[in-house]
């Protein structure tokens, strides 16, 4: 042993994992976390964390990036600004989107979107496949791309150019049960958001806050409910994103209750805003518009209660970045009703610092739990064995938290490309003042150290969770 | 009040309505039911009627007569046949299916439905729409049909194809509201059940006990929610057709309990047989295949169970006749995959004496409930007045019940035109010795003295039942 | 047949019974209904009735008269009193209560409670025993008191001298399963009153509105499910009386959906009033204070949805008349604390204008259903064969009800002793003009014309909602 | 840094903690855990692990040591032989119970148990007190017991002796609340066994296996609902003893949705083992006789499925001992009916080879959550807060665990003092060779090493899950 034994050492910080909370120094090197103890050996490089909480860096398994929506807008993010962002907000890993849409190949589709990853990511990242055709080859590829460690689908029940039927989900379920894949869904059905937009649209009822009648809470409990028997009839593990509603929490705790294979997540818009942001002047409302919308007050309780009781088990972001312009949001005018307005918002770089200041600062569930939702519980769920944690072996991604740091978000202050903050005015306590990626500091301070293109493409393993059952047929 | 007061006098039976069992005379004029009561006037005619039972006819709301099913085949009974059959057993109303295929004209469907009803009808009748084109005039067509009496559509969940997309439902529930009709689904998903018959068919199991396999449970259960959600979002007034499964009671229960204007329906095959008729040697496995298929023995408490407790209201034939030959059950020769054998039986004679058998003189809830649900709340739920109860001022529709008749169902013994007996073998205690319609006695001792024709379309009233609640949207 | 056929013909009436309406005549002969029908032969007295709703009397099968409370208070209304205000309010029997309290031989107690009944009582009448010592041959007692035709007996949950251990609870049940009766509970868990009501005391909270607090809702939802437990291990039919809650309803559908043989009741002051008018002034708020309180309003909607549903089958007064004085509610003084102040309201009177009200001109389920919630269940579900119903058979208790009448209730304006009435100044649509018992006019626009000592004691029959289920053990 | 770091390094083994597993040294200095690390500089002494597994040493917090029952009979082990068991099966800390009696002043009672505790121990140890007499200055003892850190409190919803009365129950609960401190319950409704009881010993059924009858499900299932009110209404935290029915898990579940601080346990013998057990030939069931008794098969399944989805959070032993003759089970004769046989049988050293057995090698949910149910969940929800887990600071007590063990049980072949094994013939995989405490080696391939009086006591937190909710009063 010698004197520098590490190549870094954190010296003096709160280690805060899922499991608990304990004074210890941590040892990186060659990219992992070596060791976690008292007194540890001297290293290279001192990290001092003395007043402050070492975490595990985030992990994001919800986010869109450089994409395509359904409705033909490229997002306003590049590999590049989104991970950049990310990092800022203390987030060392992403898990976006490759969007196949009818027609295309998505062995194609991957092989692109790899390349884009490839070019622009500062941090570490995988790629959900959304499966929006599934004719020809395209299972066929799905199974290849899945032993390849892609283990994870997104399947969409609404939007027009990538939902599937039913039968075809089934299908997509099979593949995934035979090869060992999560399949994550959005799940809201579209024949109510068609009726109600149409009788929105009918009676004169254009403005924005109309979105929030347009996707009532019954289109998410009918799409929760089918999902959830689809996974009981497959016996294929799913995860229901961004669940919005009391009820749909009472939809995931039954089926699970009857042992269906289901996770569910939930995002910091549903837990911090409720559906009156909608009711804003135009622009402020386009801003915040997302779907699932935001709901009630009595839903925000439902969601963290769920999340104590682990009917929940991930807290995403859901960034969906479009620009307050004609190139986003705003693609058919900025007039347009609000079923022509782009759906989304920012929240690679938001959701570490609103959910720590809601669950370390605030009254909600503590510490520990905020590294259970966003970077144990979304890595381990996706099979990203060396994410999220700060085990011996682990990568050495983390971040380090100022507890006493306070910040007012600003119009424009995050590190994407979308031009504006959502929760714009909100003070957060607490922030992420040093990040580092593979025992690299890539953020300090305010200064972004890392290169584009220096993250690398992680393969899913295939998790516990994944773990299919028997199919009723 | 000369000597002979009324046309008929049905003299010293017990009469058995849903309210209640009591001694009287029972007597009418001019086809109604004028008085109850004991030591009544004399009538020109008397019929004796001691130790009998006087019933309220039965009123069947669930039979395919003279229809074209989705696969193409025509069924077996003409409106005499199937009308014959039903008044043998009692029943003298029937609510049967005017079916419309994708391209068809609504309104034309309709006429030409009811000049074959006006040929053969040997008793009342009246039709539900099924709707399976909801393009250009037909919702206009189903909006007139409703304001002319036809209160009630049926829509399909699946099969090929007559099924409705979510959205075209949705539209019809929202005419249904408008105008004041009831909506009844077969609630089954088409996707699961394809799933599930692709699956059996590629590992070989093509003899008909896969049929059950090939219509999982979890098909009913995922249609029954998703069905309850639409009833919930446009405050239309619903009712599911063959409830089979103790989840599918579950859901209609919770559904009913928040507030959904649902109602449900199940049948003696789902009440009397389980799944192991369907693992009989082919062609007698062929005789009871049917949609949903019958289940298990705790399905079966929990129908009795749900039917005690209000949560089904109505139990009907589900009628729904082919040979067992090339014109019906084997289209596609005997050979064929069990996907591929036409799916339905015969009931409408042997519903109520099987109910009666099972309810009067067994131990499951007694003769008023057998009434209520056969023949009263059938009635009342469907805006048939006039039918199904004895109060002063109905149609003297009747059936005098020997509770002692003793019967044993033979392999050809039923006066429709389908050629077997599903029950064959079984022993029923109790038969309708005498039936009448409209005063007219038309099954006497196992004669038919009805003419093909004397039946009347009836004219279903906007019922409480079918009060809708208003729309989420 | 001679010109006069009948004692009596109301004639030109609408009949209303809970299966259904109709326009006929209803002739009575020898105290019973003889015929319904159109153009029945003349009676020797012939009443008019057009325009007019003709009912079963109503059955009010919970109503304290001439009980010593627990608390040793002697309720203000004789059998005399009782009686004659219910019948001005429509109701031809009444279930009251022979109060056993500890040391007290039961057989001795029902005796003493005959004489009183047979003295005073207008109206026909049974009564519930209420049993609070099973000591020595008590229930030796009971069984013998069931097989005389006592078929009900009541428990107490609560209340300090009447209140039964759970074991006792268990071994009445018993008694009543092994010879035929029903076993009513007032449901409140007694320690968490007193919890309750200590901890308001201990913190100064005095005055009537505390009482609310002082039964927590809890409070009625654990007793609820403790006896919904022991009618499961006994098989023995319940009735749970005065179910207050939303969460009470649900737990009443839980234990039916699992087959325990549990009916529920509600009364007028849980539909109609709510825990603000405990807020009034003091004395006001002494008025109306009964066990268990008002609730909410979103209780009032869960209980009208549980009497659609069938979950509560009943509606009755639970009629509790204690003077505004020291002779009743103030018997500790008008200062005493909430806990000292005599609980219950006159509702006999009242019970069956307001259900009229609601139900028949308001928006509430209607006429049928109100006739069943009144009349026929309770007569029903007590085994009062010939109550409650208007067929051929039943006794001639009759009310013939003015739908056009309009009363607003003034101060102290019922037939009763309590001299106050608690819904005064409300306006009810629809009063009872006319109301026979067995086939004698007894009250006519506002006269009485019966004497008291006429009606008489009615043997319970064993109902089929007496049958019991086998015990677990 | 000198050469010679810790006092010890366990080397090379694969730590497994609740939070996940990884292959690190571990190092501990002046009985504390230090570090966790590849390549950790050497200790003093060297532990080699290699192939082995790393665990928190196992708390058991339900455990009957040197305690007088109800019924007034000591059971068979003492400090000494109950610790010495439970290490030997790698468990080291004990929570037993200090037990009043009624008359018995509780701070008494505690200072003698204390005595016994820190004669005996091998182990740390902690007591909860059993409160079975609230009266005169005992609540203030509790008060002032819970400040000194005996933070938890165990009622008794049955046995005669020890019972307490619901309104006791609710002002233990208050005290708890006040001064922070867990509550546990064994909850059986007391009069359905007694009711049950009688009517078996009625019926001559007498034998063990009567047992099972005589404790009904329904009788948790009543006192699980009725704590679970208790405890949302006062918002004091519980803790459900050995839950043993599906249902039960079910009332849990339903308790935690609507927000109760409600926890659970359930222990081997109910995960393992089904009623059936006590339909062996008297001496063996008397052997393997508990309460609540063993269940059924699909019992077991939602008791697994409860600890999946974290509705039971603690699976303890339960350790009850009696010896097989008149000291212990047969105080009554050999002959004695059941319910004169004593309860309960022994677990401290099975508990943890049964569970790594059915977890760790078979195939229920895993190494990870065996190490949460039985070390990490019980001392975090009683506020122990060194021990149950390895992070840095920790208590070093740690067992290692040998994968490749197997053992066959044999007859008498435990540590203790009670003479049986209720799982004699059974083989497991996997045993605790090197058991660690405070840093100090105690068990070591099969013999002791440590002394009688070793074990110190801990001092109970507050724990977040002591954390109470605002009273509804």
């Amino acid at each position: 042993m010698t004197e520098t034994a590490y190549d870094t050492v954190i010296r003096n910080g709160t280690v805060v994992t899922a499991g608990g909370r304990f004074e210890a120094d941590v040892a990186l090197s060659a990219g992992k976390v070596v060791a976690l103890g008292r007194g540890l050996s001297r290293g290279r490089d001192e990290i001092d964390a003395t007043g402050n909480l070492v975490l595990p860096g985030g992990v994001d398994t919800h986010c869109h990036i450089e994409q395509l929506s359904g409705a033909g807008v490229m997002n306003a993010d590049t590999f590049e600004t989104a991970t950049r962002s990310a990092a800022f907000g203390g987030t060392t890993t992403t898990v976006s989107f490759a969007a196949q849409h009818p027609g295309m190949r998505i062995s194609r589709v991957m092989a692109d979107y790899a390349a884009l990853a490839e070019r622009g990511a500062l941090i570490d990242h995988a790629y959900h496949m959304i499966v929006a055709d599934t004719s020809g080859e395209n299972l066929d590829d799905v199974a290849r791309l899945i032993e390849a460690g892609h283990r994870s689908i997104k399947i969409f029940t609404t939007y027009d150019k990538v939902r599937l039927d039913d039968l075809s989900i089934l299908n997509v379920l099979d593949v995934a049960r035979a090869h060992g894949a999560m399949v994550c869904f959005h799940a809201e059905n579209d024949g109510l958001i068609r009726w109600a937009t149409t009788r929105l649209l009918d009676a004169g009822k254009t403005e924005p806050k109309y979105h929030a009648a347009s996707h009532p809470r019954l289109a998410e409990l009918e799409a929760l409910e089918r999902v959830c028997r689809f996974s009981e009839a497959t016996g294929q593990p799913v995860v229901l994103f961004h669940v919005s509603t009391k009820e749909g929490v009472a939809i995931v705790r039954a089926a699970r209750a009857r042992g269906a294979p289901v996770f569910a997540e939930t995002c910091p818009h549903y837990l911090l805003m409720t559906e009156d942001v909608l009711d804003r002047p135009g622009r402020e409302a386009a801003a915040v518009m997302c779907s699932p919308p935001q709901r009630q007050a009595d839903d925000q309780e439902a969601l963290w209660q769920a999340l104590a009781l682990g009917d929940l088990q991930l807290v995403t972001s859901d960034h969906a970045p479009y620009r307050m312009d004609e190139s986003g949001k705003f693609s058919n005018g900025e007039d347009a009703p609000f079923n022509r307005i782009a759906n989304g918002m920012p929240g690679l770089e938001l959701r570490l610092p609103l959910m720590f200041d809601a669950m370390v600062h605030g009254d909600r569930l503590g510490a520990e739990k905020f590294v259970e939702f966003t970077a144990t519980a979304p890595a381990r769920i996706f099979g990203l064995a060396n994410k999220g944690h700060l085990s011996p072996g682990a990568d050495a991604d983390i971040a380090i938290w100022d507890p006493a740091a306070r910040k007012t978000f600003a119009d424009n202050d995050l590190h994407d490309n979308v031009g504006y903050n959502p929760f714009s005015g909100r003070e957060v306590h607490g922030w992420p003042t040093t990040v580092l990626s593979r025992g690299e500091t890539i953020v300090q301070d305010g200064d972004v150290l890392a290169r584009p293109g220096r993250g690398k493409r992680i393969e899913m393993r295939r998790s516990p969770a994944m773990r299919a059952r028997a199919p009723v047929v």
